[in-house]
């Protein structure tokens, strides 16, 4: 008999689509495109040299070579945890290495906390628009969506409340240089959101992915730090996702959730089935480029992507028509455009790549309800500033020919 | 409100549970005992100063290196798919690199292949005993196990058969030097497996982790490369799972699944999904490896851990009681202790590691029906083989002590 496939695949595997945007974008890593498609960190920053030596270094001692080769504990590396509990520390949120688990990129942490805390029609919370990823993630347990509005100050309180009030009891949130927008919450909205998640015992989940990457002084606190209740290692309104890809490299794939113990214990179990931990050495790793290299490391990103922010906002102001909006980041990779009513972003992108060969991502993807054909993702982090102006200007150029059809 | 985590877990997740074990055997990591408890690799057994070479090689190539720090795609690095995918033609299977994803070691490929094929309720067919680690994964699920008997053969057919006639669609193996048994199926009752197996339409997820480790010659045939349906890329009766752990490094965490495109396909949404892809660095490293290494470093390995089955085999020749019985594995890790009816393992191991400051596994735990109470699992990976005969001793003579109470 022949294997029934489609029979054998359960409803949860099903409910993953492939991206046609994702076939789209394929395109845009030609070298003629000026790209603002991308979500991934610009490769001139990595530090490459000081990673060859902590490779040499780890690896030409006997011990914590082998040790770094071996199988090790679920949870992760007890000084990488100890590490991310002291820098919590600094921005005040008081959490211990037990509240701590490695994850595979903060990606990893999005899938394992939807396998706890999800399954089909359970309610979650999402920003609109919400980064692309989560949504991926959560769509394998096959929530309900609950979409609520954002205003330049944060997510809109009333609705949020009204969420809530509805019986959802999560929602996934993300304060700092949010991607796709590249907004952040004020501090008064911070406190309002940690207000009304506590009015109803609400989980907030807190995507962090991007805090470090501010361009203007001094960070706002983050939910996790704000969070009264957070000073108890059993108790917590927060669970914060954090990731090394921002700061040192992606492929590493270092990130981690930051949880009340009840939580951590359950993940911990789930690791261990799921794929037993983090590689070892790529933890061993981090520890010591984060030890060594921050926050020295963590100033040249900020000064070489603040350059790129400028660059991209500066050719906006220029170039862009005035029926065009877009946010302005003070921090992370990304600017979001609203274009006026008419223009759907998938059919520009279409004539961009030709005509202006310039890529970028349709905003439609990143909203849970599927709303947004008019909006569009531009990261800044990956090409030079001057291909950043000649890109704007080229695409400004179309659009402008656009509204005159 | 105080957050209600009781409520808020969803059952797939309550359905992990801490294992006693584990906790247990923490104490077996004191110098003083002698331990053949661990289902790890003996870490001097590591190519160290290989991978030293090969991070140094990889880091200071400025494309090659920064490429391996970035972002990548989720089916796994094609040159590393080649490398699989003509590793597999040696031993007759005709896969292509779109028949391959990598995971973060087999035990991740268990996971995916669970959340693509089990939910509540539906049947998956396990050896008994089988590998823990897979119960693990597939826990999540909560699917209804159905356990079939080994002989010294492999499964006894008629049971498989029963199984499949009942409903069962899949069914988890390990023909070579299985984990706990570490006993391998004749060529055969491989191909009566398979037959089993077309005749209802049903899947093999063949778990081949241990299948380079064999120390008497030529290997047998994988159920893969038996499987003639296998050169039709979208079709197979085989899901096969593969990793370089007992082979490289497991803290590489590289392992993958096998398999036709259309679950390829499935599982590579998922990966994207799940946590994006495996370390790039790593698999960058893995492939150098594995093109540079073998198939020199594998002799190695096996002529070593030849020695230490010999020990251990020895050792239990020499002193093990008349009414104590075991396998005698032609390859992998592990040797499998049937004791005294009336010897409890887990009883044994407290007293093991209290008096003969010996320890192993009790083999309760890789039944999913709970039986087996008198038997225990052995690795020889680990120990020399001058301990691996003083702690057989030791622990013999407890056993001895314990026939005669």
């Amino acid at each position: 008999m022949t294997i029934q496939w489609n029979e054998m695949i359960v409803p949860d595997a099903r409910a993953l689509r492939a991206s046609e945007i994702r076939d789209l974008l394929k395109v845009a890593e030609r070298p003629e495109i000026i790209s603002f498609a991308g979500g991934v960190p610009d490769p001139d920053l990595f530090p490459l040299a000081d990673f060859r030596d902590m490779f040499d270094g780890l690896t030409s001692d006997e011990t914590a070579g082998r040790r770094s080769l071996q199988y090790s504990i679920s949870e992760g590396l007890p000084g990488l945890r100890q590490w991310i509990a002291d820098d919590l520390a600094k921005s005040g949120a008081t959490r211990d290495i037990d509240n701590i688990l490695i994850t595979c990129g903060a990606q990893q942490a999005l899938d394992m906390i939807a396998r706890l805390l999800l399954e089909p029609g359970r309610e979650i919370v999402m920003e609109k628009p919400s980064y692309l990823g989560a949504m991926q993630a959560f769509s394998m347990r096959r929530p309900n969506y609950v979409g609520i509005n954002m205003d330049e100050d944060g997510p809109v309180i009333a609705e949020l409340d009204a969420a809530f009030a509805a019986g959802a009891r999560i929602a996934y949130l993300a304060p700092d240089f949010q991607n796709p927008t590249g907004r952040s919450y004020t501090l008064d909205r911070r406190m309002a959101v940690l207000e009304t998640a506590r009015k109803y015992g609400a989980v907030i989940l807190e995507d962090a992915a991007y805090c470090k990457l501010s361009y203007e002084g001094e960070s706002l606190p983050s939910l996790l730090a704000l969070d009264e209740v957070g000073s108890d290692p059993d108790a917590g309104t927060v669970i914060q996702l954090g990731t090394f890809s921002k700061t040192l490299a992606p492929a590493l794939r270092i990130g981690w959730v930051t949880a009340p113990r009840p939580v951590i214990r359950q993940l911990v179990l789930m690791k261990q089935a799921g794929d037993l931990h983090v590689s070892t050495i790529n933890q061993e790793i981090a520890l010591r480029a984060a030890t060594k290299l921050f926050p020295a490391h963590l100033e040249t990103l900020r000064d070489a992507y603040r350059a790129k922010r400028d660059a991209m906002l500066g050719a906006m102001d220029e170039f862009m028509p005035d029926d065009v909006s877009y946010s302005r980041p003070k921090g992370g990779m990304f600017v979001w455009l609203t274009l006026p009513e008419n223009i759907d972003s998938r059919a520009l992108l279409v004539e961009a790549m030709e005509d202006a060969k310039v890529a970028f991502v349709p905003g439609q993807a990143f909203f849970c309800d599927q709303s947004g054909q008019n909006t569009a993702r531009f990261s800044f982090a990956t090409e030079k500033p001057e291909r950043i102006r000649a890109g704007i200007e080229r695409l400004a150029d179309l659009i402008r020919r656009k509204d005159n059809q």
